[in-house]
């Protein structure tokens, strides 16, 4: 990756002196950003740009440059490619399109540049992508115009649309944030996202990264690769559902992923998942400050309603407000003019034109260690007093570097203020307190980062009896509902007792071995959605009741199962009390397997209040995963109700985890309904679903 | 109203040559803005300001000027109004601060202005307010620096806060929102929103208006005049809760108000509640556009990326994105370049390079009605390309106008050409997709509008049974448990049997008349929370059960109970099925009767799933009550399980409204739980609380 951000040299190919050419706005761009390095166009016409001469053909090059920026029609990039690899250039960035995001032909061409590179050993950034920049050295190789040129800085960004990245970069510049690198990956080709943020995680110049993805190369090595990050990582992923699957797909040849698998696998892995530019437009504006680590914000404004607004946004944000110490309070009281009213917090210094106060307030906050960010609202200003503030304002970035205490500034001032802080003192400010409060809370996640688990293994889980029982089992498709429960058991998980039954009298003793009231359901190899064809009869309470639902399961045999296909019953006590929940795994396309719990019953379905998180999951991860969701809070004895078995819960919910790590066959688990009791009462799956393939 | 916005001379009373005299700031600012009436600076001192002379007292006014606007230290205020009064002024905007936010001296002030004001027919804006401005006709009272003057338009702003007021201005005039009349309400001495609201509602140049208050004059009426509302109205309302409650006093003397009561409110009145500065610029940009009608929305897009960002949003809102009619999906596939791909929704253009192609599909969509409206993500545009593509938005527009279609621009180009979209079309554009669709989803929000409750009553509410029990009873407090039970009887609301008993011999004798299983309850004047003292005994199935249940609650009675209080049993038959819910109602601050519904048993505080409303209500909007909640959506009979009686249930509810409206004296209600049975065999209220006052 060095190579590619730190380049001594580029050729350009692709350049002519035509007013329309395309690439010869990368020549254009590396100037005004000041790229110190070589530059060599390249184009058949010949000819100069910008001063610089064209050479006609790559072989003309007079050393092998470290980079070769490639923008010419998709046909001719093999050759060129080609040509590059001939020459001995290794690092190759197409921004040309018309691969596969076009069809056919154009994965075709694809694949014959894939065995180039390949063949020539060369690594390559695109196709259909808009290049690399490097702030640090002026390297710019995007096409398009930059207005602006972004301003350095220390954020960077991997961005599989371009034109998504560019329009960012350029908000970034007017928002007050760097630019420090910039990828953009277009098909991803050889160079995929987590290589590259792998770099930058090592990278110096680089203290957060935002990634732009329509498709995940792989979410599993995302998370590996995010969990270990020392630095704040955003991600936009929008490509989450049929809304969006057809235009990504023909954009950038993307497939979609599961909206609830990837907002489950970004707060595992500690990234901070952002919907909108916008809001990571807000987020950044922290960057290179301490992360906020608590919940104590201490508001100090000098427009009385912009406080009332600050207030309201740490309600909604989840922040307190403590009363600030009793010294502090005295000497703002002190301090004001009308001497009427005590301070609280938020600290309305409306009343207070000695900005030298402001100062000593916020030096005291800096080293007080119960408040853990201080959001200052800056403003209005009026014309006398514009130079105090503003010295005030250094001051109070100093103290908070110094003293290691985040700092949020918005500027409630007229806007020219906000030049100042951008500008001047090249500090990014927020424009309203809410969007303030909202970059706090970002920060305060990250702050809240969970450790990643490592090699979670259950001692519940019975590996030689699971293999041998899936040995015998169909190699695709669902097992049949006895092997599916007696998995279950030799996971650990306690299931309902149960017998099968081939006919009625069986079905009259296994009813009496189980006791009273039971329940009988139909089994069967092809049979999946047993209780919507009415193979699921409840609430037996005596030998007629198990006879006659027997007949009625036959019944149901005859009519829904293939001809001859050879059927069970299967009998299980009815279980009363304990809360119904619902346990499952399943494999993501991208972050594979997926554990889930959520609440059963009447709710599951209209309260959505179902949890996910990427397995591994230890017990510890299992608790928050119960937690996650309401039924959970519940579950834990919220608010005067009993607890249930939490322990078992999560032994199951980590065991089920260690199940889909150790056998890779096992494509899907559904334990619907499991039942949880109070006190160490444990839990009781009542039905089990395993899809194996 | 009128003549505060439209005055022909404007007195600046408090002006004097001194550099840091504040207002002075007026007569400059109403000279930038290019207010063409008089201007007579008023001062002590007299000198000149901005080359007007400074008259020295009120009286030497050449005439009663429309407006008098005060900036003088508060304990001069009182002295300048009666003079403004002897002069026959009648319109005064106080901008000084120092009364009831700074406690009881300040109070004291108010009150002789109060007095006064009276006297002479006057009426006044604030004060601590920075009053008022009319951009049609220049007039701009606020002392502070305005940079930039707003820019003129059509919105307004009614702000108890100045310094917010005037932050959000400067905010609108850099989105490209235009201003076109401002109120800065300040303690609301005299003049409150709801009398200006009324006024801008019928003002030909206000089409949408912003207000942010920090306390509520009367909610009620706001909710009467905004119902009737024929322009959009956004409130932002912070002051909801204990984390603002101390700052919003000290800053306006305003009180908080429940956060839930006012969602509920806004919702009833069709008002849009924002919840921050950037809500509401957000929102705003749709501004005389007409309302979106329908959730079909189609996207063009010039970039793939922010083709799939958009689509993303389109996700979260709620937008379902059509595909387009075969016609215009060959029209578009014919005019491509590569012609591989057929259009899907959003549109891919940017593989199309003549914009006269882009403006054609425009105009088909804005003729259909099926699309409701229309997103373009207009960029990236290449420099050759711009005069071409500036042309097309132009032509946009003015379809979108003609047909009457609603239009959101997001412009993903280089950031000058929002510039030209502000400042030389003066259309407010988007700078991302998502803000463009959330947008949208609020103009769907006010289309959604559900017409005002006009005189709802219940015919089931036996008037004056009711009146006749409430005569009986103590004027204050809560009322027995049994005449609780009877209120709600007479409402027309089925009560569970119940007798009562105080002795254990009694008590056998009604759990045999109701029939076993049975529970009893503690029923005593001073007993208000039964169930916290162990004085509700569920699950009893015989007559021993009954007898130590008895005997149990005269041992709570005897522990909790004042000395001597008499006290008796109340025994009610278990009712088992049905679901259980809560109705209720209490009286709001500002709002009056609020009438609330939610989920029982376990869910009720861990879901929080209650919603509320504003009484009165009908059955209809009863009905939406219910649906507003999670357990209303499983009730409704979601995904295959049986409906309820919905029917019993709303009449319960605007029984409860009616209630309410007719008794002024009931203060609360509490039913909890009420079993909400299957089909047609209604409701059960298993008891209730009420408490008057």
């Amino acid at each position: 990756m060095e190579r590619f951000f730190y380049p001594r040299s580029v050729a350009v190919i692709g350049v002519s002196a035509n007013p329309v050419n395309l690439a010869k706005g990368i020549v254009r761009n590396m100037r005004e950003a000041g790229y110190q390095g070589k530059i060599y166009p390249v184009g058949p016409r010949g000819g100069t740009v910008y001063g610089l001469p064209i050479l006609s053909h790559v072989r003309d090059l007079p050393e092998p440059a470290d980079v070769a920026a490639i923008l010419t029609p998709a046909r001719f990039v093999p050759q060129v490619v080609e040509d590059c690899g001939k020459m001995g250039i290794t690092r190759v960035v197409v921004e040309s399109g018309g691969f596969s995001e076009l069809g056919e032909q154009g994965k075709a061409l694809e694949k014959e540049i894939a065995q180039l590179i390949d063949r020539y050993n060369i690594r390559l950034i695109g196709p259909n992508g808009l290049g690399v920049i490097n702030m640090e050295i002026g390297l710019c190789l995007p096409f398009s115009q930059m207005a602006p040129i972004p301003r350095k800085g220390s954020i960077s960004i991997i961005s599989q649309s371009g034109g998504v990245g560019m329009h960012l970069a350029a908000w970034m510049t007017k928002e007050g944030l760097g630019l420090n690198k910039f990828v953009s990956l277009g098909n991803k080709l050889n160079v995929a996202e987590n290589e590259i943020l792998a770099y930058l995680m090592g990278d110096p110049g680089t203290e957060a990264v935002y990634l732009y993805l329509e498709g995940l190369h792989d979410g599993r090595e995302l998370l590996h690769v995010a969990r270990r990050a020392p630095k704040p990582v955003y991600v936009q992923i929008p490509n989450v559902g049929e809304e969006t699957s057809a235009i990504a797909f023909s954009h950038t040849a993307s497939l979609a992923s599961d909206e609830r698998v990837v907002e489950a696998a970004c707060r595992q892995a500690g990234i901070i998942r952002v919907k909108s530019q916008a809001d990571f437009l807000v987020a950044a504006k922290l960057t290179g400050q301490p992360l906020v680590k608590g919940d104590n914000l201490v508001v100090l404004s000098r427009s009385g309603g912009e406080a009332v607004i600050a207030a309201y946004a740490c309600r909604q944000w989840g922040f307190k407000l403590p009363s600030l110490s009793p010294d502090l309070a005295d000497f703002i009281h002190e301090s004001s003019r009308s001497k009427i009213i005590k301070p609280t917090n938020p600290v309305d210094l409306g009343d207070i034109f000695d900005f030298s106060v402001y100062s000593r307030v916020f030096a005291d906050l800096c080293q007080d260690p119960e408040v853990h960010a201080v959001l200052v609202n800056y403003g209005p200003v009026y014309d006398p007093e514009r130079e105090e503030a503003r010295r005030m304002a250094r001051l109070m970035i100093e103290d908070a570097q110094k003293y290691q205490k985040p700092l949020a500034i918005c500027v409630t001032a007229t806007l020219e203020e906000e030049e100042f802080f951008r500008d001047e003192l090249g500090f990014p400010v927020f424009h309203f307190p809410g969007q303030a409060v909202r970059a706090l809370a970002y920060s305060r996640t990250l702050a809240n980062r969970s450790q990643p688990v490592v090699g979670a293994r259950s001692p519940w889980l019975s590996r030689d009896k699971i293999a041998a029982l899936l040995a015998d089992q169909p190699a695709s498709g669902f097992l049949p509902m006895t092997a599916s429960l007696s998995l279950i058991t030799h996971l650990g998980i306690p299931v309902a007792g149960w017998q099968t039954a081939t006919t009625s009298q069986e079905a009259l003793t296994a009813a009496g071995d189980l006791g009273y009231p039971v329940c009988l359901k139909l089994a069967a190899p092809s049979l999946v959605h047993k209780t919507e064809v009415g193979g699921v009869i409840l609430g037996l309470y005596n030998p007629e009741d198990v006879s006659a639902a027997f007949d009625k399961l036959a019944e149901v045999a005859g009519k829904t199962l293939p001809r001859g296909e050879a059927w069970e019953a299967v009998i299980m006590p009815q279980v009363e009390g304990g809360e119904e929940v619902i346990i499952g795994a399943h494999r993501d396309a991208t972050f594979g397997p997926v554990i889930a719990f959520g609440a059963g019953g009447i709710w599951t379905e209209i309260l959505e209040d179902v949890a996910l998180r990427v397995a591994p999951i230890d017990n510890e991860e299992a608790w928050r995963l119960v937690l996650d969701t309401k039924i959970g809070q519940i579950l834990q004895g919220a608010r005067g109700r009993p607890a249930v078995d939490l322990t078992s819960l999560c032994r199951a919910l980590a065991g089920l985890s260690q199940l889909m790590i150790s056998f890779p066959q096992i494509q899907e688990v559904d334990l619907n309904p499991v039942r949880v009791f109070p006190g160490g009462k444990g839990i009781l799956a009542l039905d089990a679903r395993i899809r194996v393939g």
